[in-house]
């Protein structure tokens, strides 16, 4: 949640900043030369509009500034498709961490009651497509004729309010999800367990090399009992603790501070207090 | 004109291979195992339809025939613009050898009475681009999760119908631009004259080398009074009439048949032929 | 299986097409009009080199064909990132139906030693993008001035050699992925089991209905014990049973229909049979 | 130039921008919470290479910031391409108002030796098209699976140093292309002369507006003459002075000032000033 939050700051400051360059005026005539207009018309007309005057311009303003925007829309829209795949992933029969929101009197599927997909999610993830695409369109845009071509209109009328109207979806339906978020927590310490301890195994094997093995040969003994583990559906620790040669590095503590989720949550706080969630 | 016509029997012959790909139907049920469905009410209803029962399936169809199908309309879409930019070029103030079809009452550019620009052709031009985008998202679609997903039918809503709307406007449009077309055939005329006889300049070398110089010599002799006209604006035949050098190999016969445009109009019949446009 | 061969069935004869529009050549000249060449030196050419002559050329094949070509590459690689996704979701530590094939020495991730990633079927999927990214430049390249310019060339020498090869690549990795694919029966077994009988929930609905219950009705009782299963962990079967309104319409038989894997397997021989799989 | 020079400035800021968001580094270990390693190793390393020490990292840094960075080339990449795409237009034979730099002793087109191509200016075009593509790549490349899946890594070695060394390349050819650019001032007069007085229409127009005539009417009568002196190649200017109706509201001072250039020229100062160019 804390990457999501920082990535999710990166794209305001990319909107801003696209939102700048974009709100610009111009009325400066058919050549951008002010031949039949004083730039003061200019100046007050952008003003009260709330738009920056472009320095210059031609016919019209120039399209790399639409360009910036709507690849920044596409870029925030692949981060949603980020974040509503991981969402997608977690929300699986199999895994179940976490489900969509999800109303009481709901209907599920209608051909398999039980079952919740996560609609809002896929859709979210589905719609970056269309996103990517106006962003080419958009960049193909910036290559007009001498003081502007016809090409780039009609297409601007069909990507832009699509991009605008179906990330302000996206936005939305995306913002809902995470504030109605359902979170399993005894499932997600399930899943972890389900590895019958073979997450700890690179802790392990770090404390064998800080007991002065060579990184290889710890590397052997550890990944040998992972895969009997693994294979044979074997508690991890246990197979460990039947290892003389392994035994013999490690006193009861070195296991009880290998087996720990301890080293995993000690950073939480200094992250957070760095992502500014303090 | 030929080339063109080459290029859309193509693109027929695509189109029709793309539809006949996506003319498909399923009722096979949510795992595509026809569990509770018989297979021949697929068969019926497709039928029905039009549709070939596809012969195998998983709740839906699989994307990679709609991908074929959005990749052929852009495809298309790309080869429209190529002919609508070369009216665009031909329609230059400069150039003007043909100009898209302009009714008589018509107002030119408000700013710029005398002026017609080649707006059609530039809208076909543009709208190429939103086909290409559409595309794009249409191959992100095929890579769908299990039996299916929800991440392409929100994205399919937008860009099918898009896609066939505009290419089915784009056609239309531009077959309004071939079938009005005025050409300027004194122009194209005027056009090549204004080279100042540079237009022979290859024909010329290889008279050249057919009399038995080299390429390199004949390239060299040639070149130097081809930069020479060009430059300075003289007629290119008369600078070689002059060149004792190369008169010593040249009779006015081969002069004469160097400096004309029988070559390059010889052919015509023969490549129309091929077309099969005879 | 049978829906993946199907759909590499169609990328063949894609592919087979595509080769077929893009093995021509032209010989033709700077104006494609045969101003210094006898056409028969284009066909003899050619014939030697298996391509067919374009029935018109300019001083270039038009680039419709290499855009065929490229965005046929880009969506067979589509379809791979699919297959590989698919791969990708079953390998999952909480799923793992199937595993990439794994050679016994063979190291898993350096950090954590019993994780072994999907990593041929990520690479394969990843690759795709690339493949679609040269689609579009293809088809962009698609749009030349006159009779030919220059910006196609440097694009095409990064796009085809990089497309060629990557698909290349892809489709041998992705051949070895299927080859030696290892497959847990048992562990799809369990999966299915893992829902405690919902799977069973339509088919139970469609025997109520089946028996006269409107839809409506059936679809409610049947949710409302799919629900408690799921989220209470409580098997359906035994809910259905204990429910006196559901069980008025059932005889044990209708029971032991209604929660059987039969109907699952049934039509797999006729699907197989219509793939041309028999 | 001054169009191009403030486009090059916004171009250069966002450089700045991606560059800053893409300078960034993670040793934070396979899940991102350093269980094994101390956060200020991650800060030393990182201030020892120049980056900043991401925020909060999983496996990987976050891939929207590759995403800006490849987009970001693109879309500078697309503002080469319209200048390049001008001096396409600009070098036409009909046009010919620049050329690209062009050694003495080099040689012109093999076939035809007088004519020299945009050769340059067409390949920056072109190669835009393979940084959109692969900007597209990069904005797939976002949507990773939990702390970091491997489809993003052979993605990345094809389109990052392409990206990076096709933009430097063409940054490179049209800075050469810019500072050695031919420029015939009297062609350009001359094109401009080419349409015998039309280029005053609107200016002619305007100056009837403001005797009175209503906008309609002054349209109404310029684009007659307009028309006549552009089907019939009569100079515009005459046209207008025979004309007694429009003759009736000018004075010889107005006819001269509406046939001036120096409207067009008024505000090159203040345009300029307004881009940092005085």
């Amino acid at each position: 949640m804390a990457l999501w939050f920082t990535e999710i700051q990166r794209h305001i400051d990319r909107l801003q900043e696209a939102r700048q360059v974009i709100a610009c005026g111009a009325i400066s005539g058919a050549m951008g030369n002010f031949a039949h207009l004083d730039p003061r018309v200019e100046e007050h007309v952008c003003h009260k509009l709330g738009l920056m005057p472009c320095p210059v311009s031609t016919q019209i303003i120039q399209r790399d500034r639409h360009a910036q925007f709507l690849t920044t829309l596409a870029v925030i829209g692949s981060s949603l498709e980020k974040m509503a795949t991981e969402i997608r992933n977690l929300q699986r029969t199999e895994i179940l961490e976490v489900e969509e929101p999800f109303s009481k009197g709901q209907k599920g599927s209608s051909a398999m009651p039980h079952k919740r997909n996560p609609m809002m999610s896929e859709r979210v993830a589905g719609l970056s497509r269309v996103l990517r695409g106006n962003a080419l369109a958009a960049m193909e845009n910036v290559s007009l004729w001498h003081e502007r071509d016809l090409t780039h209109s009609s297409v601007e009328r069909v990507i832009i309010p699509d991009s605008c109207i179906l990330l302000d979806y996206m936005l939305e339906k995306f913002t809902a999800i995470v504030q109605g978020l359902v979170v399993y927590e005894d499932r997600m310490q399930k899943n972890i367990e389900r590895t019958r301890g073979l997450v700890f195994s690179q802790e392990l094997m770090l404390v064998l090399v800080g007991k002065g093995l060579l990184r290889e040969e710890a590397y052997r003994l550890v990944q040998g009992h992972a895969m009997t583990s693994w294979t044979q559906g074997l508690d991890f620790r246990e197979l460990i603790m039947k290892d003389e040669e392994i035994m013999r590095h490690l006193s009861p503590h070195d296991i009880e501070k290998a087996f720990s989720y301890d080293i995993y949550k000690d950073k939480v706080d200094y992250i957070f207090k760095r992502c500014g969630l303090d």
